[in-house]
């Protein structure tokens, strides 16, 4: 993991937490809402000022109409489209302008490749980067997800063994160093194409994200997960392998890597690669202890004291 | 892992190697044969004395028709059928006498329910394990391999996700103590099976096996990959989980699980839960160095001694 630094100082000298929301796909817009609703309250419920960024989607307009609907039911008004279709679009001042004025930035689904061929290292990219930190919460579901890690995972089969070459990196939008974020994992088996990726880039962390679930993340340190899945941690940095000499397609070697499978309300530690907490439990993963030990515990203890 | 004793001694006094193949199901019969050469010579080559267990299959004169063909093809000519269809018929004389003149043992694939019913606790149970101990290779395929564990994993759902009581264990033959086995393991995606038992038995060692894969086991102890995917260790003992704990089908907390991928030519020591060597490569994972690279090294050495 790249150190990390402090939370951000404001203009006003005051300390900003800076805040992100990385999505697995898919995540609920009709009945619970958690994920969403999650980003509204974190971008300021109803005073939120949201951008909205469909770029990676082939049908962008109709994914921003869906957010901008799940949004509005939230009770946000201020919603806007920033849509850049070539690199030079992604320089003009009006959508300068939205993302500088915004308490959250969504970033949906879609090709990430074409995300980030479009954006990564323009003025949109830099605006993006501004508004992170200085403490507009910065979401991206699937593609968009994948977006916001330095190095970008793209391709790769389906499935648990790791193999040689299937799948790559690009670059990102930076803002989560040291770590490889994977979309859609449970549901479509990434563990093999994001071990693969660990397996060649140890100092790098793998975080695969199902679907309707987030990966909460504040000051690139602490990660608390939301939603309906679980988020994945692979953990290279002691592991060995062959990766630098596997042949192609050949399955790899990777001995000792260490993983964490982090339902609701597991708080974890990214710079320390450590669970540090499993106590803001969701109510259906709750412990459920049943009403006759807690019966027979109470009657043992009242027969104690007489 | 339970502590594992040393070399059993034979009656004359000589130490004898316990030798288990433990096969992930689909192994190649046509083609290179590479798991079930090894077999067969574990089992003596041509001299070989074969017991087909078939007890798992629906099928099993067929079963036994295949292996028959296979081993046949492969020189050996002692070839035997065992196949108690009932826990009585597994006491009948002429099965054990045929276990123990074996040197090799072989239980095919089907339903490992019905095979731990039918022979687990049984004379025919007995006479594997003498056989095992005096050093007959004891070999089973799918079901036949899950069965060799103590703690047999049947039932579970596909996926990477570890969801609570999606699988469940019952009683097997106990050659190799201290591990679940699992197969079919990339193929039908059951790390999240195998993952969740390991979850709430951490003092077990989950190995999943790929299909066209054995893991040779020697003395329960040094356990080396052959053939044409991999075998996957999940080791749980140092790792925390709600295991205890968490709601039926409830997605698992599993914080700190070892994981080793481990492709043709790994060597593992399963009481230390290490990689041990990975020399012993198969030319097709075998190191490609480019000629071009061999040629500037040897160059640059010559150089260098003049």
């Amino acid at each position: 993991m790249t150190p990390v630094s402090d939370p951000s100082e404001s203009p006003s000298g005051d300390q900003v937490n800076r805040t992100l929301l990385v999505i697995g796909g898919a995540e609920d817009k009709r009945r619970r809402v958690v994920v969403l609703k999650r980003f509204v309250r974190l971008a300021g419920a109803r005073d939120a000022k949201i951008v909205v960024i469909p770029t990676a989607s082939s049908l962008a307009e109709e994914a921003f109409e869906v957010y901008q609907s799940v949004f509005g039911r939230q009770h946000v008004s201020d919603i806007s489209l920033v849509n850049p279709q070539t690199r030079l679009a992604a320089a003009e001042p009006d959508l300068i302008e939205a993302i500088d004025n915004a308490t959250g930035i969504f970033l949906t689904g879609g090709n990430q490749l074409k995300l980030g061929q479009l954006i990564v290292g323009t003025p949109v990219h830099e605006a993006i980067t501004r508004a992170y930190h200085r403490g507009a919460v910065v979401a991206g579901t699937s593609a968009g997800a994948s977006v916001l890690s330095q190095f970008m995972i793209s391709m790769g089969e389906e499935g648990v063994a790791p193999r040689q070459r299937v799948s790559q990196l690009s670059a990102g939008l930076g803002l989560l160093p040291g770590v490889i974020l994977d979309q859609h994992f449970g549901q479509r088996t990434r563990y093999a194409r994001l071990l693969s990726l660990i397996a060649a880039s140890p100092s790098l962390l793998g975080v695969g994200i199902d679907e309707d679930t987030a990966a909460e993340v504040v000051n690139e340190r602490t990660m608390t997960v939301v939603g309906s899945g679980a988020v994945y941690v692979v953990d290279a940095r002691a592991a060995v392998s062959d990766a630098h000499e596997a042949r192609r397609d050949a399955p790899l070697m990777v001995s000792g890597a260490v993983v964490h499978s982090l339902p609701y309300g597991s708080c974890f530690n990214l710079e320390a690669a450590q669970l540090t907490d499993f106590t803001e439990m969701h109510p259906e993963v709750a412990v459920v202890t049943s009403p006759t030990d807690v019966h027979d515990t109470a009657n043992a203890a009242a027969a104690l004291r007489r």
